[in-house]
């Protein structure tokens, strides 16, 4: 390898958005979360068959989802007040086009699986855009006015339009529910927070097949002073967003 | 807010690299990792005073750096290998700009500290480049021919020109060592992941102020079949390292 010399790389400028007026705090782990006055937007990751129901890509895994299937009324709930609100709603799956272009070939091989991205599965090919499994669960079903975006990565952020979503709405805040807690929504919080935004996770709206790593999660994200943001309860954040968004 | 249509995005393609001629596994968690004929590169995440030594943004912050410092022999002989076997070599420092123009508010006030980034501190001021807090320690200082990255977030590949560097040298797979493993170094390696690249994490060149933390990234990264990447010490990873690229 031919040797370089050493090189300081400077970083591009971050948005550097101005303080809100602000009103009501949500009590939340570490310290209050104060609501701006730009609704916060609400980002669900990946409640989609292939994770949550019984027979996709998470069964197939050898996963218990019937741990996952317990937050969706939660999840509901928070989403219909996020509709009456008027907030923003992004509902991501994690998705690859059906060519597989998308997809890293370390992905695909990555742990050995008898059954791998692409693959024949009983809801059709898994991870795959446009098949049954890879569909949000119809509960949760995004309507006229949502975006639902499709990823490649576990992090939102990475090769989708959703900066320029968040830009264009003038988000500064991100409420987040989904699944699973330490893959997907823990990576794309970390990717929200470097980024800028004040990212708050709805710990009775997300969940992991693995509770201790939930939990590991939880504590992570809000150590040294919210390190990666806030978390707290849907009794604390569905009331809060009503006193301060509603009519 | 004007409702919008919901709207399918497509990611970008992701880097297809073909797979290599594998020759030497290192054994590791979850399975063994195959060495690449090209070598990996070695990412040292934010060995910096500020977090590493007494009197630092760390112990500002009220941690106990004593653990940090035990892992620097470690860290210098995987450095030195990497060095006798010329492979690549990237150290990144979490940096601002004096003008702190691209340190997000959300950043800056995150915590509520006593302290804050760009104050001033016993080692100049916090997390600002040029500033004696802010360098590498000195037993680890990057060398003519190695690539010394300032970063203005957790995650290294935010912002700054690593996925480039490591394009422009043919590099598919990363091993990783610095601090802290939950924060900069997990959120690095989830990039990383996301962007098809095959990571090992060093798991006796990683340290956290909260040991409990940092066993719960390792088996976060590590599980679902390395869902994140993988593990091992470095008793496993140099003589692996030597016998591959070694003359």
């Amino acid at each position: 390898m031919k040797p370089h010399p050493i090189r300081l790389i400077w970083p591009r400028s971050a948005n550097t958005w101005q303080d809100t007026k602000r009103i009501m705090n949500i009590e939340a782990m570490p310290y209050p979360y104060a609501l701006p006055e730009t609704p916060p937007a609400l980002i669900l990751i990946d409640m989609q068959r292939d994770f949550v129901e019984q027979g996709g890509f998470g069964s197939a895994l050898g996963n218990d989802v019937s741990l996952l299937l317990k937050i969706v009324p939660t999840v509901k709930q928070l989403l219909e007040t996020a509709r009456e609100l008027g907030m923003l709603v992004i509902h991501t799956r994690e998705a690859h086009k059906p060519d597989m272009s998308d997809c890293p070939v370390s992905k695909r091989n990555r742990g050995k699986c008898d059954i791998r991205i692409g693959d024949e599965g009983p809801m059709g090919r898994l991870l795959i855009d446009g098949e049954v499994g890879n569909q949000i669960i119809d509960s949760l079903k995004p309507v006229e006015g949502e975006y639902e975006l499709s990823k490649p990565g576990k992090g939102a952020f990475y090769a989708t339009a959703l900066d320029d979503i968040l830009a264009e709405h003038n988000i500064t805040h991100i409420l987040f529910g989904g699944v699973t807690t330490e893959v997907c929504v823990q990576t794309t919080m970390r990717e929200a927070n470097d980024r800028g935004f004040e990212c708050l996770l709805v710990e009775d709206a997300t969940e992991s097949y693995f509770p201790e790593f939930k939990q590991a999660t939880l504590e992570m994200i809000t150590a040294q002073g919210g390190i990666v943001g806030w978390a707290a309860s849907s009794d604390e954040v569905i009331p809060a967003l009503k006193t301060q968004y509603g009519k």
